[in-house]
């Protein structure tokens, strides 16, 4: 309230442009959207409109990035566009939270990475949100506190009740698991060095020949393994389970809060359909540290770095699911700017 | 295998009659069934041929009990007959096991406390079977255990999804909550001195004009307060919940055994619906123990004064819930013979 | 962000007071903390230079409440206080949020009741937090919904690790059990006609001669039976339960989120120590609430008409404490201003 | 009761035979145990003098076999003595109930399937007593009812607190992991194809450089993938898991009962420490259905092609632990006479 308040362009304003928009504006500290960008201006000016905004609509992206209204920059544009976005945004030297992914290949995030090297100042956030949830959280605080000794193995699944008609093979490894490959990474403080991924028997609800449900093994530098079941047709939730078993003990990820019942024959808890729901707190925090995180100039959040060693595991991932081998995931060498 | 084996007969064979004669004949060690006896002669005999028990059927009981093929009886009549049978037995010198209620009223129950008394040595163990159930005995020995401390209040639920058209009001107390009564005098160790009943807002799934839910107020002797909801239409489930709470903890009587799920949005385990089903296993060990207490002269099990101690209680609950106000559990003079 | 943010004035900086103002001022939308008071200035001072609100600090919270600076006031001086500071921003027609107690007494209660209900419009709001809890707000939504069928009965528990030296007898039910009376009137949509309290096994653990734990049952006006145990020297935990038993389930407040461990031979969740962490998410939506009310000129949250509430039931509790009978509840006429 | 018992010869008289004499000629309904046999000749009176058996010990396990007192035999001697015995008891023509391994390797096993099968009648039964636990009973049921459709991968994991000194690597397969080999195929029933090793990372509790934990990966004639965490130095518990993943939800193997607890901050129940008493029940349930199978002449548990395919599968995983290959699991022709 205090401080001025930092003056947001977003780029790209469909469903989840919409609500970091309202969210930015309206429900956290220090913020004030002022630019909007897409390729629908009609339903940009609407949106700008019927949210009360009062931001300037702009028709190219270069524009909003350059405005001296803007101070930093959101891009929720659709993922073959944010490479070059974030590139601009770079060479204007403002800050940028850009959704997932970086870029749609590893070669692409990596030249994201060496861009903002020589720019020599932090400005890239990439938006993997679980890193803010709050279960992830208190779980990566145990593990810190010790309780269980040191991490050996992690059993984890990502599960969804259905998938729309658009997603075929290599999106549950690129688009699905690659929320585990970033926020595993991070909970561990650990880098990945091989991956494997194998198929569970087929179920028949899977469409379009998806291979469905598969597990993915990977090894951590450390020597932890992980493997994930990912499941997209799985009928009954969106059920998230992480699992770290460690030298004394096991520490799992909480269950989102739900009212307990007991009817009709069975005593029970909900499990989530709609992925929405279940990490949608976590994007006010992940917003709101990025605001506090900007003004300081600083990045805590996923950096480029990040979004890079996320994209490169899942190409690994994906080369391992094709040539059904244990596959080594190479990582360019990290440079000195990302710190450790 | 190796001893003799106990020759039982069976006073009422309807389903549990049968039950209990099957389960002694072939299930547990040192019993065999010998002589049986029911108001339905032909239905008897169609089940000892169909058991396969080679038994003696008699017309009247007391040829049952007077036959000097039979060593110990079990009564599984309807509870109007209990009491003159079980003095019957007494009156024999034969052990007996009597279904609940040892008589239909605390005066009749004391008389047959008083003639075991004059008989001089334990001859009567009464049908209450919860405190052979594992879950119950496993919170007993928490308890003993001293991991919550003194026990200074208890929370219970004794609830059914229905009852048939013959259940009316004071059965939820003399049918249903003398359950709770005796285990939970077993469980602490402590007798009873007031009651109390008030009822709930009254459920639409109540028939016949039946109070339902209510609750039931004991206090025993060293201050614990117990408060059991008795809810005989609930609907979801055959449900008993017992939660102790002590000085330093909650101890709670354990779920049954089931198949956690995640299904449909909802991650459950089953509530049973079939109260039969809830206890069963009790059964096998509370005959097996009779039997081999009466093998040596001992009832380790409830007493005749327990299941006075039951009735006279359960008829303080009564006169509790006509006159809405807290009534002292008027109980006879203990004999010595009860120890303690 | 784009609404002119409202001018508070706090009055009451300890504690509770403090982080209020911290709240208000940096982590919620639309308010600015522009006035202090309290008895202790000089810490009052260094608090507002720590904090660095900018705030005007004044000696008499009368002139923080005629400031037209001010927009609205937040009392969190220690209860004696309350009443008068309350009638004081009703005579200045300024809207307040008065932590609990509205008033010392019922009676006192009843007196802010009728100085708003003369003013004509919503000013009053009072801290009882509870109805934020996304728990209970779960809970609420599951019985709306009709999951269980129409509420019949609510078993509840407020469990304390221990209390302070100067924590005596009735504040179990006047600082304590508060909170359940006015937050299950809320849940239930019903008001209370009488209590009656009786008394556990006294734990070893109570200091000074309080009786601990008690029972307090409570009756609605439809019917409903309440009974919570309150238990403040209870060591194990900050527990809070709250079961409603309808017609067709039971529905219960979810626990606080926590990780689960497998670890020592116990399979475990945790049980908050520290009742300051156990609401702590719901002072945020308070507030928010609050401030987004008070520019539409409304009170959608606890009302003078609930304080008076909650005072009256709690004064009967106590009085059914002493008394060992079932007390009737009285209560004022309800004024047609509080709507229903 | 009242049909001829089973005359039973044990053989092998260490700490499990002597359970097994006891449970077989106290606890359950049929048998006798007659003659007993044990290296250790002096141990063994002792103990038949101890437990009452009166029964004959002799020098030799043949005499066992051979005696025509004996009806059945039960071996229970040290595991590298199992196939000449059990070879002995098919060429006596006597059903032999033998504890697991059936013989120290996959070949021993294999002779044994050919001469029962050249015997052409059902003689052998192997000691896995997982089939016979009432937890994977009802998960066997729920697979069964379709529940979760059909299954498509399974999640476990068989955790020690700790293991003896004389434990080495690859035990933790042919000693630990074979009780999953056998229970998983009786679960799903289903074949395995192919085998996988990797390790996570070494726990440093781990003694005499044991590889600890593992992950095994096996893989169903159907496709269902199964993974196993083993881990055998785990400190919290022995904690068996079970999770099949089916097309419509997801099953799970229920904990073993125990008391739920809140104190010390925490909501627990117990992880058993001891492996003994996690299965103890379905050591009576193994038995007596083998007693009553026997009368019958026939074998409903687990067979000698049972046990055959249990040495194969855990030969093929030791040889995936030291080629760090996908390694397939060869199995000889199932003979017509194992059904199917
Ligand atoms: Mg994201
Ligand atoms: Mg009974
Ligand atoms: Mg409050
Ligand atoms: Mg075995």
């Amino acid at each position: 309230m205090s401080t001025h308040a930092l003056r947001i362009g977003i780029i790209g304003c469909g469903g989840i442009g919409q609500d970091h928009a309202r969210r930015l504006h309206y429900k956290l500290q220090g913020a004030r959207v002022v630019a909007l960008n897409d390729i629908d201006r009609a339903g940009t000016e609407a949106f700008n409109a019927a949210a009360g905004l009062g931001a300037t609509v702009h028709d190219r992206y270069q524009d909003v990035i350059d405005s001296p209204e803007v101070d930093a920059l959101l891009i929720a544009s659709w993922g073959p566009a944010h490479e070059e976005q974030v590139l601009a945004c770079i060479a204007a030297g403002k800050p940028v939270f850009c959704e997932k992914p970086l870029a749609t290949s590893a070669a692409g995030a990596l030249r994201i990475v060496e861009a903002e090297v020589r720019a020599g100042r932090p400005l890239v956030q990439v938006g993997f949100m679980r890193r803010y949830d709050a279960g992830y959280r208190q779980l990566k605080q145990t593990l810190k506190a010790g309780t269980i000794g040191e991490a050996l193995m992690v059993h984890c699944a990502h599960r969804n009740p259905s998938v729309p008609d658009m997603y075929v093979d290599d999106m549950n490894i690129t688009d699905t698991h690659v929320h585990e490959i970033d926020v595993l990474r991070w909970l561990l403080d650990d880098d990945y060095v091989t991956a494997q991924v194998v198929s569970g028997r087929r179920t028949r609800n899977a469409h379009n020949g998806l291979t469905d449900p598969i597990m993915v093994l990977l090894e951590t530098r450390s020597g932890i393994r992980i493997d994930t079941e990912i499941f997209v047709s799985c009928r009954f939730g969106y059920d998230i389970q992480c699992h770290v078993v460690g030298e004394t003990g096991v520490a799992s990820l909480p269950e989102p809060m739900s009212v307990p019942l007991r009817s009709g024959g069975r005593q029970s808890t909900e499990i989530l359909m709609d992925w929405k729901r279940r990490f949608i707190d976590s994007y006010d925090v992940e917003l709101q540290e990025w605001l506090d995180d900007t003004r300081k100039g600083i990045v805590t959040g996923p950096t480029a770095w990040d979004g890079y060693f996320a994209s490169a595991t899942a190409e690994a991932c994906v080369e391992a699911r094709h040539s059904q081998r244990i596959t080594p995931i190479r990582i360019a060498d990290r440079p000195a700017f990302y710190g450790r």
